[in-house]
């Protein structure tokens, strides 16, 4: 269905002033509409002409109900810090935008259990816990803008996965309104509950396709009081994974980061921000080891015995540990800076994959390799490819393979799929480790899935979102943060 | 459908052998098939003239698609040692026993993965990852017995719970079969895999009402070098509160396990036992405190600091740490021994529930009173129950609450249900935190799940079993350890 003004009076009425209703329909909002229409990365870009803020649970519910009956296409908008295309309009549905649920519900200090809005920031959730001496089970770059809510739609991993786990094991309960405006209320702030289907799961990582996530109950671990950070350079990958054994072994329970990046992308950080570098020569590798304990001498001690035992053993080369707090945020910033530097020469080609541990890093070189023997790499403007460069969270076997641009390239992309999806499916890898399908990798889903598993997906999408078989191909949906075209289309 | 010899043809071509089919129709088996016809508890007892024992995934697949064509009614089995009920017949449903799928797939020593056929028993899978120098990320007193699968599909938490966290955290794949016999092949070794809903999960605790779990994949973390045992006695629930909260401060990394026993529990236990107890004097409530970590100096000393503490503050009242291996298992035998000694004197009442901590222990107290007050609890005989006990996994706010008795009595039944229930209702609680629904439950699950949560669950079970709709209430289903009647009656 077309969008009408009579639609938006309707919305008007419900959700009241202003700013709950951005109206392009009635009046020329195209400014305003720019912020929900187009994503950070600024490569995907809508045509809506209605962006709505609800405010509470019921006012999503009463939207999705009128949306449902009056079959108007929607893309649920969390912190819009998506990297695959997923929390922006693809034509001119609706957004709806999280934003305005932006309350703390509840936090219990003994047990660790917060219940939050789904439009909280992940940063102030953060500092809230850490007043309260706890931490939230999930880090990851995009902290200050993106919303809780989209964490959960997008199974989020980030930089804590390895010592405090998925979210599908920290997300004790969801509250989330399906297509039809029912309001699933899964809010449960029990640690245990075997009654039934754990049918909230579902939501987790669903992307928003069955539903919007309005609200979330958390398992909160406990600050640590000691957290160190040791910076490494090394030789070859083979000593990356030497030294990530290591610290599995001897940094055991307070190893809470191991991340890689390799001299490629720390070349290019360093000649974006002309920082000083965190060693003096240079190295094919390097990784970030963090770790976070009870007892600053115990875990001083761990590191010293981890730190001699690898250097001793001339698994890494070199290596620097943060004396500081302002010296922890330096070595840190040389992991997570890698993905905003990576975009200053023009566009950036992101694959966030999951691959064997051993062969982790050969797609990076077998990447680079052909680019490079088809001539499109180069120093000068001639060449459309920069560089090819690969980081990520070692412990969780998940490599960003990224391919920096001068400009965005139909020969540089017919080299890099389907050979990159190609690459990943013969090692039984996933093509999306965390960042999910949105718009971006929905065609790809088959790579990473079986045939039978595509049609109970799609068994799942028909149960939550019937109507949508009867719409535009992207019509409904609901998410939050990443919308679920991929549903529509690919399923 | 009635089972004919007809269908017991098929089986025995289907699956070889005669010890892959036991047939009660064809001859007299009543003492061969009373091992599938009823649970440990000696609780439920059904009428089953026919026990399968597959021997592979595709066999499962035949069996259960020649089922659903033939409308015969079925439920699966793994280690029967189930505490509701679900993995017996509750008529003459045909019995799926997984216990010949008892391959270890396989084992990664760098990520810690871990694919094992659903059959394998607990401890099995413990002892040949402890000589890899891993553990099962859980441990449950049934261990000796219990299978993988059936752990899977009843969502197990148990012991290890709050150091390693839930099922739904560790367990990366599951390949199951449907009732239609289709093979759901999820069986990924990923730890990350952001590609569409996460199906899996609606398997684990599932209690095998949806498909019949025959493969599992699970991270398992690196076994402890050091692992300590401490037990306490002190005055009240306030200071085993404070304990709680004190172990989790300064323990935190290396906390694996605090467990609650009221002194009526170790009371019993001791009647029943006659051992020596742990401490010299008596107390209302006990404690046992489980640490595991990579360093023996520097968790004995958090031990130590801890127990300074706590004594020095009058927190705990007594207390031991073991000394020894043999000394850790006859402390952890004060806490797992219960569930066992309870049944010495007839039969027992079994509540496993969720309540938040600050009134979990109130429930006992007030059914002690509840029935003291009823004239029901005594010495001699004239009196059906011997003792109300509380005990449980303090850090997962997991009660399990047991009513000994000399013989099942109406009257005592009628004041426990729905009591019980209610209390539970009241407070947000669950009435199952781990053991499931099964049978036992499945009438009360509108006390913990609210009406739209049972219909989307309703939803759930047609999509996976429509044919289900059709046959007898029991008849399909597919469960690993407890069926899933309640999904048949309840829902």
């Amino acid at each position: 269905m077309v969008l009408t003004s009579e639609h938006v009076k309707y919305f008007k009425d419900l959700l009241g002033g202003n700013s709950a209703v951005i109206d392009g329909l009635s009046r020329d909002a195209t400014e305003d509409l720019e912020a929900f229409n187009s994503d950070w990365m600024r490569k995907y870009k809508g045509k809506t002409k209605l962006a709505l803020k609800p405010e509470s649970t019921e006012e999503v519910s009463k939207v999705l109900k009128y949306c449902n009956d009056k079959m108007l296409a929607v893309v649920p908008q969390g912190g819009n810090s998506g990297l695959v295309g997923g929390s922006v309009p693809v034509y001119d549905e609706i957004v709806i935008n999280l934003s305005r649920m932006n309350k703390i519900r509840s936090f219990d200090e003994v047990s660790g259990i917060l219940v939050v809005d789904a439009g909280v920031i992940l940063e102030v959730a953060d500092n809230f816990l850490a007043e309260k001496n706890h931490i939230f089970p999930l880090d990851l770059g995009a902290k200050g803008s993106c919303q809780i809510g989209g964490n959960i739609a997008t199974n989020a991993g980030g930089l804590r996965l390895l010592r405090y786990g998925s979210l599908h094991g920290n997300v004790l309960g969801i509250e989330a309104v399906l297509p039809d405006g029912t309001i699933m209320d899964d809010l449960s702030k029990l640690r245990k509950n075997n009654t039934g289907y754990d049918i909230k799961q579902l939501f987790i990582g669903g992307e928003g396709t069955i539903g919007i996530v309005t609200g979330v109950s958390v398992l909160c671990p406990q600050r640590s009081k000691a957290v160190n950070v040791a910076f490494f350079g090394l030789e070859s990958y083979e000593n990356v994974q030497m030294a990530y054994r290591e610290a599995k072994g001897q940094l055991s329970e307070i190893l809470s980061a191991f991340e890689l990046m390799d001299g490629h992308s720390q070349n290019m950080l360093h000649a974006v921000s002309q920082k000083k570098r965190p060693l003096e020569g240079q190295h094919p590798f390097y990784c970030l080891v963090e770790t976070s304990g009870s007892n600053i001498d115990h875990d001083g001690e761990k590191l010293e015995a981890f730190l001699e035992h690898v250097m001793g053993e001339e698994i890494v080369s070199d290596g620097v540990l943060a004396q500081d707090e302002s010296q922890k945020l330096s070595l840190w910033s040389w992991r997570e800076g890698i993905t905003e530097c990576l975009g200053h020469w023009g566009g950036v080609y992101k694959y966030d994959l999951s691959i064997p541990l051993p062969e982790l890093y050969s797609l990076v070189e077998d990447t680079r390799e052909r680019l490079t023997s088809a001539g499109l790499i180069g120093e000068s403007d001639d060449y459309p490819v920069v560089g090819v460069v690969g980081y990520g969270h070692m412990g969780d076997s998940n490599l960003h393979l990224n391919i920096a641009t001068r400009r965005f390239d139909k020969e540089v992309e017919r080299k890099l799929e389907p050979f990159v999806y190609e690459w990943i499916a013969k090692r039984n890898g996933s093509i999306s480790a965390e960042h999910g399908l949105g718009l971006a990798k929905k065609a790809f889903i088959g790579y990473s899935r079986s045939h039978d598993m595509i049609r109970l997906m799609r068994q799942i999408k028909n149960l939550y979102d019937p109507v949508s078989q009867f719409k535009c191909q992207f019509a409904s949906g609901a998410a939050n943060d990443k919308s679920a075209e991929w549903n529509h289309e690919s399923l």
